[in-house]
């Protein structure tokens, strides 16, 4: 079902990262579920996490960890998120650490958990315990896209993406993978993403590169409007392609910092090519805002909106729909006669009402495609956002409502 | 599909009010289509209508009518909202006023024009006209479930309710009809509300028994989030009945206002139990808040999230959805182990995690009710809120995604 997206092709290994997978059990099925990312020492590591306030033990332990040093190793499963487990779940997350630092030899705080799955049952613990014994042996530069189909929960195509650039004579390469299917609306994160580089940057830095990144690519896309409980984003810096360290101050900086945006976008993309149900990727435009805000409220509003998604799936150029959700979108002092709305570059509203040399033919045509742009201009200022939806499809309904049975 | 609601019974007619229907071709059926109901002299009426920037034109016209004069006639047509139909929209609704004033003898901004259906189409005014000029020969003061009827679009049960009291030596009647199923999301209004009285009022309260009524009836649904252009509510008092005069000083203004909350909640919830797709009605009860407004956001973000709902169609007890989308409601520092979450009266979450006592089985008996309340106990102060929302099914989808087909 997913929308443009082929399996992923082209991926180069980061120099400082090895990878593992295993079939440990926690997914009841014979698919990996646990896998096991490490860094050479010295690595710098940013990151950011779900703001959801019931977050999971496992996004707890990270962050806790990840304050204190510089991690060596991420262990990640999917099939349960170990979230709503109370103590006993933050128990299980470090006990998941402890583990890996003793298969690997290093600290326990060196490790960071990370969950994807179920909520509110218990890890497996017998079951990772076993898994991550048979992980260290299995370690390799080239397991990224295996990395990637192991963390799969709904997804149905894994998501990896790469690029590399040239920094002073050292070539350097930027490889991430991501999840994510439902429960998709990140909030200052993603539902899990895990990107490194063999660049060497500073660590402040990094963290200000991530965030950048995160901002127009994982933080501007949304499925259901539901923020995960498990949300997290890790961008490591091994440093191990030898290029003077980057922290902002150098034009290699900003190529370093656009390069990364695309991996970010590519891959925040992927997940709603891949959204549960998904029939149409569409990009909503907001335009000419008063600020950046506005115009994000604008495009969630409409991206949200389940009369819209329903017409979508429909094919059907429903624009009263699109025209009553930046109605309700709450802004202040709207001019309703102002406003323009494209499908593609097919004016279908204009001056608040549907314009005159429009005709339904024009709007069916962009509907039918499988890759749609709607783009509102709300003429009352200079800002704008973009953000990545899909259609609200049976097959939505389906997946979710049998999800545990 | 309705959950729980039959064919209105019972409906007592209001002294000084008639109604009339008629098939106009609107619809494109067989169906009624066009409605009058008209107030005898010095009726009082109140309304409140849309927050949608982009209001329809009906609103903008019934707004500016109600403002300037008593009511003497309201027309209601469905199958068309003359919603974001720009100038021409406001002229044919100003035309549909003149042509019911000149039908009945009254002057035009006495009448007040509502419209209810596909946005962004003409009305198709020789329908309309041909239409009104059978209107006036069909008054009668019985016709209330007709009225309901013929006012539906996707609704599939009519929507009408009926209380009596006693004012000093004056039986008093109320007696109201509604419709909408799907974009019902009312913000200070509803989707189509009209309710009459022939009780004596003073205007300025009954303007605002409307408003405390409308605030825990209407204001506490949810479909889909989706906020109507064309949501309008109307409350008319005759004092036909031959009473005294209510104006919130006497211990009978109490009385009524008590059973015109009845009225307006019985009609609000009829619009839940007839949502679109609907096999259950949901009562989203949040408790021990900071404030009201926190309560209803923590309400409404359970009441819209399509995994809450997915789930509640699939009669599946997945209570981390639910403690997800309390998580995300955006609550300052709130402390997820204060927060309970009960199914009627089954304690699901405590302390923030999986009750020790709780059992699946007990989750899935709840679950497995048409009705089903959710109790959210936030113990953080002593505000609380309810609001009543419906499930998300293959038929919400279904119905919205061949709306126009």
């Amino acid at each position: 079902m997913a929308v443009g997206l082929s399996q992923p092709g082209n991926i180069h290994f980061v120099n400082g990262v090895q990878l593992a997978t295993v079939t440990a059990g926690i997914k009841n099925g014979l698919k990996p579920d646990l896998v096991l990312i490490t860094f050479e020492p010295d690595t710098v590591c940013a990151g950011v996490f779900t703001r959801n306030a019931f977050c999971a033990a496992p996004v707890t332990v990270a962050k806790n960890h990840l304050a204190q040093t510089s991690p060596r190793a991420l262990l990640i499963n999917s099939g349960n998120a170990n979230a709503g487990t109370g103590v006993h779940g933050l128990n299980d997350a470090e006990q998941c650490c402890a583990l890996v630092a003793s298969a690997i030899s290093c600290a326990k705080d060196e490790v960071l958990p990370f969950s994807t799955g179920v909520i509110g049952e218990d890890l497996p613990m017998d079951k990772i315990e076993t898994g991550i014994k048979k992980l260290p042996a299995r370690l390799e530069q080239d397991a990224w896209v295996q990395a990637a189909t192991a963390i799969m929960t709904t997804d149905t195509v894994a998501k990896a993406c790469s690029r590399s650039l040239q920094i002073d004579s050292a070539e350097v390469t930027i490889t991430g993978i991501a999840k994510g299917s439902g429960m998709i609306r990140p909030d200052m994160a993603t539902m899990l993403a895990f990107i490194a580089t063999d660049a060497a940057v500073d660590r402040e830095w990094l963290q200000h590169c991530l965030e950048t990144a995160v901002n127009i690519s994982f933080n501007s896309i949304t499925v259901d409007g539901d923020t995960s409980t498990n949300d997290a984003c890790i961008l490591a810096a091994t440093g191990a392609s030898g290029g003077r360290t980057l922290d902002g101050s150098c034009g290699n900086s900003a190529e370093f910092q656009k390069a990364v945006n695309e991996v970010f976008i590519q891959l925040a993309q992927a997940i709603i090519r891949d959204g549960e149900g998904a029939t149409k990727f569409v990009t909503v435009h907001v335009e000419s805002a008063v600020n950046i805000d506005e115009a994000k409220n604008v495009a969630y509003t409409v991206a949200h909106s389940p009369l819209v998604k329903t017409a979508l799936y429909a094919s059907d150029p429903n624009w009263g729909r699109i025209l009553a959700a930046v109605g309700r979108a709450g802004l202040d002092n709207l001019d309703i006669h102002q406003v323009s709305i494209y499908f593609d570059d097919v004016c279908i509203v204009s001056k608040g009402g549907r314009d005159p040399a429009y005709e339904e033919a024009m709007g069916q045509a962009v509907m039918s495609q499988e890759e749609i742009s709607i783009r509102v201009i709300l003429n009352r200022g200079n800002e704008q956002a973009t953000v990545w939806t899909t259609d609200l499809s049976y097959d939505y309904v389906k997946i979710n409502a049998e999800y545990r049975s």
